[in-house]
């Protein structure tokens, strides 16, 4: 077992897929964020019509999806063929869980894309509380599951 | 008690900061990585010659820290005047602790710099590993302190 | 009378504009999308819950305005203290009105920063609604306002 | 008849295209630029060795027409094939009228991209010769035809 | 003979490709940096754990090679699908040696894309040594080796 | 001596220079590109209308100093002030030489940014050429001159 991002002499790479097949590919990811049940309150209430704070996390999400190959060094550039993001209020646990989709038809998987456009996600919604609340916390950003490719399926089952 | 990132329209802005002080400012972030015994073990070895997972983690958390305010909406545009990530095998607990620092001279705080370092750090290690290992988990991102600025020092306690 | 983005050889530069002083600076500029009824109408529904146009054309309008210096050639970088949009709906004109104002501290106007923001805004428009209207037009984007800087204040009158 | 950009929650997404095929597409984007007489000369003698304006703003509207995904949030990156930019004085409107031609083998059009690279093109103009003209608008920005895709070719008329 | 880069008025283009095929392509690049004595060894001891000067270097090489696009303004964009560099110190010239590997299946070939991962990871050496040595030189970049496209195999041979 | 991009642990850091003076300060890089004589004419003729080469490199030389924060890892991001570049074309040596000058007002210099401009207008011209000449070098890339901050001027002999 060995790390595939390293080359013979043990310095990173982008790992060479030219000879893998172009195969559909899907990935979902989540996290969540916790903070004060009055900063839910106005995330809830921003929904309403006062300040769409998910409604930028949503785009800051998408965004940061299509530019995951930029920010993570050795990913692979891929078209993304589809991106979205679902945020469901935890209110028992004062917190905005954040799950994202994403679909590719290419050579290597989409797991990274999922996980980034959760993390920019998470991080806009503490930008955009964070004048009220700087105790928030990113938490459990994991794989949920991913599908197509050599590797083949994956589901998280916790 | 409102969310300064939105107009009186109701709209997402990036907020006026036009007439405050430039000051020196800092933040601390925190976050973690959690993961199977036998990858935090590669992880180790890397950094003993075979592969330096960290020390691309290291560069994409300090290359993140600057591209901030391009990846989160409403950050405003910031010359960061020092960049430093700090990694921490927690062997007990099978995780990688990660700690980032930002430093700044200007009128708006670089929390979301330290935090966008360290997620960032944490989604490439997650990316160096993950043919290994996808049930990584990545946890407990959060603000340890910030100094400078109108609002004061913050300190998380916990 | 000469335009200054050229050098002695004819040549494009970035103006040198380091004896420049820093002074607070501001411009408003302002632009307009034209639309079917059908597509106004779903638009105006998107504000009120079904899809929200205008709230992803004011992310990408300040993330447009950020990227100015990367976008246009020979801008200058400025670190922006403040963006802001405005959509109005004209319904006798079948049209969209946006107007953007942004501000900075610093050597250079934000002219072209606010003009950028303005077609980015109409180009999003364009976009979410391209599938129902491709004969959409963006109209009219000008410089309103500027204040600030050694060339003094512009208002623009018709 | 709805925005497809919105997912059942009303929330943005990046349209699903992963089961498209990919088929030669093409767009063509016009808009013009109306200025002063004299800036127009200014531009015109540009061409003719004291200063490329028109060079300068055919980078710049190239560079944006490939940098469409990462400026406007729900666009699909694609895999342009051909950019092009020509560029007509017309002196009795005392306007540039610009046309941007785009061209890709992909599951989606390029509207996006020849009508950003207009944008970019007329907002360069704007910024090379702002120093003399600061009353330039920018207008009339449209789609002249796309073919490819499933939804077929449209040509506008007018 | 002409330069394909422009088009029929003279104006710079990005070349139509779209008819073209898919192959699979290569292209290998090298350069070198030459250095004091005194600073190479500096790089040699980084390679041994006291600053990984050349670690740096090839992950800014490799984010440099999947930018290219967006760098070089007439590039066409690719799904890059390796990316790799090899650094080897010449004791006897003082030099680091860098090479660069790209690959891709595309309708263009990755020649830039290797030249521009060699240019950024020497610009990378010269800047974590620039403390101590500013008169370094980047030297000799070239193409050594291209596969792949209608246009064939080019090795070059001094 | 030691290299003060690396924190105490050798890992790589964005060096702090937090409490540096801004002053003014100014970097001249200089490289070359050699070339087949029947390409030399070439871009010659480009620069009597025929397409300019020199002018797209021009302008990916003043975008490319602009992004230096951006793809050399340590570098710190800066307002700069001026960028321009020159091109003399060296007939005897079937060279065109290049020359950037960048200015800014700050606390750390920009000798990284003079010397990326030269690189990415060299890489420019050997992609606009290179269907022509692939056995192009681009050569000796190195700081000219340097002035401001607290290191001093520095002054090539050779």
């Amino acid at each position: 077992m060995e790390l595939t991002h390293f080359n013979h002499a043990g310095k990173a790479r982008m790992v060479d897929v030219t000879v893998k097949d172009e195969t559909k590919r899907e990935a979902v990811a989540e996290g969540r964020i916790v903070m004060k049940p009055a900063t839910l309150e106005l995330v809830k209430q921003g929904a309403l019509g006062k300040g769409d704070v998910l409604g930028v996390a949503q785009v800051a999400g998408v965004m940061g999806a299509k530019r995951t190959w930029d920010i993570i060094p050795m990913c692979h550039p891929l078209l993304l063929t589809g991106v979205n993001l679902e945020f469901t209020v935890d209110d028992a646990g004062n917190a905005i869980d954040i799950r994202a989709i994403v679909k590719t038809t290419g050579k290597t998987g989409v797991e990274m894309e999922a996980l980034t456009a959760v993390s920019v996600a998470a991080l806009t919604i503490y930008d955009m509380c964070k004048a009220v609340d700087k105790a928030m916390t990113i938490e459990y950003i994991r794989l949920r599951a991913k599908s197509g490719g050599k590797s083949g399926n994956f589901v998280r089952e916790d």
